[in-house]
C-alpha cells in the first residue's frame, strides 16, 4: 500500500543492509576493472536536453526525465536539463570534451544511477544502476576480449557461477545475410526478428521473416540453421564464401582463443542465434545469461561509429554493461551486519563522561562502538540495546567498576562477564577482535 | 571558455584524477561514521515535489531543481518530482516511513549529491556533495557529543590538522537574550545580527541591534561582552541569574567533557558569539572553522523539533554535517595515480593471445595490467604507452622470448631487462608487488 512516505513511483530507499550489499557490490566491479587499467569516470546527473533527445529513438526521448527552467522561465513550462539515461552518451560528451586530456586509448569504467520513466514493474525501476567498461580508441580485438573477460571476472568475484557468454559477431551475422541472399534493406529487420528466436517458437519467426519479404524456404533454411544444436558448424560452411563471414568467423575464433586461459571454457560458447536488437554493433557481440533469469545479466560488444553518432569524436570503441541491478537482485540477500562491535552502558549521568572514553578506546582499537544513547538507567534495558545493535561485547561500567578502577566486558553471545582494568582495556579488546 | 561539450552549468565532470580523491574522503568519512555505529542510508535523487516545497523558505524553494510531469501531461508545464535540496528532508520521509523498522536511536550517515539552482561561482555548485551524521530519537547530550567527535575524527582523518570547533548552545543564547532584557517578539532577529560579527565591525551590529529595538546602551554591551577576549567567562557571570541560561552552560560544559579525551583542547573552545543562523537547534550548536577559509568546513546542532517541521515524526534530533566539497577543495590535489602497474607489449598479431595470457598472469597476482591495444608493432612506442601509463614494469614478449619460452621484464624507472622463463612470471610479480 503506497503511503505519503513512500519514496517516488519506480524508486528506492537503501537502508543499511542494502546499502552495505550494493556497496560492496561495486566495490568488487571497482576493483576488477581498474586490475584491467580501467579508469573512473563520474559525470553529473543532469546533462543539457540537447546533449541527450534524438541518442534514444523517439520511445527513448519519451523517457527522459526532464528538468523545468528556472526564475522567470519556469512558467514557460519548458525544459532546458534532463536526468541522464544511460552512462554512454556522457562518455561521448567527455570524449569531445577533454580529448587531448585522456589516455589513448581511453579505457574507462562507470558505476552511476541513470533514469528513464518507465513503468514500474518487478525488478523494473525508474533510478536504477548502470555499470559500463569501455574502451574508446582502440580497433583491436584484444579490447573487445579484455572487456569480456574483466565483465566475466566481476561476475565472478561477486558469487556468480552458474552464467554462460553468448558470443557472436555482427560481421558474422553480415555474413549470414549474405549467404542467404537476404537484400540488404531488410538486413536490420530480418536481425531483430532472429533475435525472438529465445521467445518465439521458430514458425512465428519464419513467419515474420517471409512478412518481411524473404523466401519461405530460405527463412526456413535459416531459422533451421541457426536453431540446430550444430548451428556453429553448419554456420562455418554456409559462411566459407562470404568474405564478411569468414572475417566474422575470425573474430570470433579469435576472440575465443584470447579468454581461453582466463574464462572456463564451459561458460563460453560461439551462438549464431545471438543476434542483440540494437543496430550500432560493428563487430564482436556477447550476451551473458543465467538459467531461470529472464533477459541478459550482461552485454557487450564493439560499436565502431556509436560515440561519433552520439556527438563525440570518431573513435573506435567497445565495452561492456554489467546488469548490476539484475545481479543484485539475484545474489542471497545479505544478513544484515551488526551495527556495532561495542556497546557501552550509561549506568548514571555521573558516569557518562567515563563510558564516552571507553567507547572512544574500542574505536581506538579499531572496533565500531557507541554509549547507550536512550534515556534507561537499567542494565537490562541497556543490555537489550546492545543485543539489538548485534553488538558482540558489551562494557559494563557502574558504580562498582568506577569504584575498583576495573570495567566488565560480556561477551554477548556467551553471556560471560570478566572484569578488567581499565587501563587494559585497549589491549584486551585489540585482542579479543584479534580472536573473533 | 564554455563549450557545447562541457557538463552544464554548475556541474562538473570528475575524470580519474578527481574520483579517486573524492571517493578516497567519502571512504575515509564512510569509515569513521561506521566505528562511531551509524549506519548508511541512500534515498533517490529525486522526492515528490510536495515533500519538498515549503520546506526551505521561499528563498529555498527558487532553487529547487523540478521535473517535468511526463507523457500526456508533459505539455502542462506543471513539475511532480524535484531534485532532492538536502538530505535531511529526505530523512524526515524516512524515519516516518520506516519508523518501527529503524533502530532506536536512529543513527544514520549519508553521503550524496543534492542539487540547488544557485548562481555558480567559484567553489560553488549547483550539484554537490552533502555529507550528513544524525541521530534520531535521543534526548542525550551524548548524542550531541558523539556526532561532533565522529566529525572531528573524520576531519583529522582526512588529513586536516589546523582547525577549530566553535561550541556554543542555543539554550545559553536564550538565556543572554533574557539577561540583556531582549524582548521574545524579537530574539531570533537579534540572533540573526549577532550572527553577523565575524564579518561585520561591531558599532554595525550595534546599528542593526538599535534598528532591532534595543536600547542602545543594552546593545553596546551585549556586543562588548560577546567580542571581548574573556566572553565565555563574562557570559558565566551575567547568565548566573537565568536558568536557561545555567541549563546552556551546563549543556556546554557537559559536551566539553564529554570530548576532552577525544578532542585536542586546543582545537575546540566555547565561543558565545558563534549563533549559526538557522532557527530550528535547540540545544549545543557548533561550528568548525579554519584558518583563510571563508565560512565554515562543517557544523551541526541539535534540532529537536525539526524531523517533526519536516513531515517526519516527533522524535529529537541532533547531527553534524561535513562540508565535504570545501575540504576537498582545500586539501592538495593529489598527484594522479597510475593507471597501470604493469604494461604488457604485442609484438605482432600472432603474439597477442600469449600476451595477453601474461596480463591476466599479472593481475592474478594482484596488480594492475593491460596488454598494448594499439596498432603500432614498433618497441619504442608501446615503451612510450607504457611509460604514459605510469605502469612500474613492462613484459616484453617478442620472437626472441617466445624462442627461449621467456618474458623480459622492463623496470620503467631503472630501464633494467630481466629475461624470466614464462612460468615463473607470476612468482616474480608477486615478490616484485610486494618489494615495491
Amino acid at each position: 500500500m503506497p503511503s505519503q512516505f513512500d519514496p517516488p513511483s519506480g524508486t528506492r530507499d537503501f537502508l543499511a543492509a542494502d546499502v552495505e550489499q550494493r556497496e560492496h557490490a561495486f566495490g568488487v566491479i571497482r576493483a576488477v576493472a581498474e586490475r584491467y587499467g580501467f579508469e573512473p569516470l563520474q559525470t553529473p546527473a543532469f546533462e543539457r536536453l540537447d546533449v541527450l533527445l534524438g541518442k534514444y529513438g523517439d520511445e527513448g526521448d519519451k523517457l527522459v526525465f526532464k528538468i523545468l527552467r528556472r526564475g522567470e522561465h519556469e512558467a514557460s513550462g519548458e525544459a532546458d536539463l534532463a536526468l541522464r539515461y544511460d552512462l554512454t552518451v556522457p562518455l561521448a560528451r567527455v570524449a569531445a570534451a577533454y580529448g587531448s586530456q585522456l589516455p589513448v586509448p581511453y579505457k574507462r569504467y562507470a558505476i552511476g544511477p541513470v533514469w528513464r520513466a518507465d513503468r514500474p514493474g518487478k525488478d523494473r525501476y525508474r533510478e536504477f544502476v548502470q555499470c559500463d567498461l569501455d574502451t574508446l580508441g582502440s580497433s583491436s580485438v584484444l579490447a573487445d576480449a579484455e572487456a569480456l573477460c574483466a565483465q566475466h571476472d566481476a561476475l565472478a568475484e561477486l558469487g556468480l557461477r552458474d552464467f554462460t557468454i553468448l558470443l557472436n559477431s555482427r560481421r558474422v551475422l553480415s555474413g549470414l545475410l549474405e549467404a542467404f541472399g537476404v537484400p540488404a534493406g531488410i538486413g536490420i529487420q530480418v536481425l531483430i526478428s532472429l533475435d525472438k528466436l529465445d521467445k518465439m517458437p521458430p514458425a512465428g519467426v519464419v513467419a515474420e521473416l517471409t512478412d518481411r519479404g524473404l523466401a519461405t524456404a530460405e527463412a526456413g533454411e535459416l531459422v533451421d540453421t541457426l536453431i540446430a544444436p550444430d548451428a556453429a558448424d553448419r554456420l562455418r560452411v554456409a559462411l566459407k564464401h562470404s568474405d564478411a563471414g569468414v572475417a566474422g568467423l575470425d573474430e570470433v575464433d579469435t576472440v575465443l582463443s584470447l579468454v581461453a586461459g582466463q574464462i572456463p571454457a564451459e561458460r563460453i560458447a560461439f551462438t549464431p542465434r545471438m543476434v542483440r536488437g540494437l543496430s550500432y554493433y560493428t563487430g564482436p557481440i556477447w550476451e551473458l545469461v543465467a538459467p531461470g533469469v529472464a533477459g541478459s545479466i550482461g552485454s557487450g560488444g564493439r560499436y565502431d561509429h556509436l560515440i561519433e553518432a552520439l556527438g563525440g569524436p570518431d573513435v573506435p570503441g567497445t565495452g561492456a554493461s554489467i546488469g548490476v541491478e539484475r545481479i543484485l537482485a539475484m545474489l542471497a540477500a545479505a544478513a544484515p551486519r551488526a551495527r556495532l562491535d561495542v556497546a557501552v552502558t550509561v549506568m548514571s549521568p555521573a558516569l557518562s563522561g567515563p563510558a564516552f572514553g571507553l567507547a572512544g578506546t574500542a574505536r581506538a582499537a579499531g572496533l565500531r562502538a557507541s554509549v547507550y544513547l536512550g534515556g534507561s538507567g537499567k542494565l537490562g534495558k541497556q543490555l537489550r540495546w546492545a543485543s539489538d545493535s548485534g553488538a558482540r561485547w558489551c562494557l559494563i561500567y557502574g558504580e562498582k567498576e568506577a569504584d575498583a578502577g576495573t570495567v566488565t566486558v560480556r561477551d554477548m553471545v556467551s553471556g560471560e562477564q570478566t572484569a578488567i582494568p581499565v587501563g587494559d582495556l585497549g589491549e584486551r579488546l585489540a585482542a579479543l577482535r584479534g580472536d573473533s
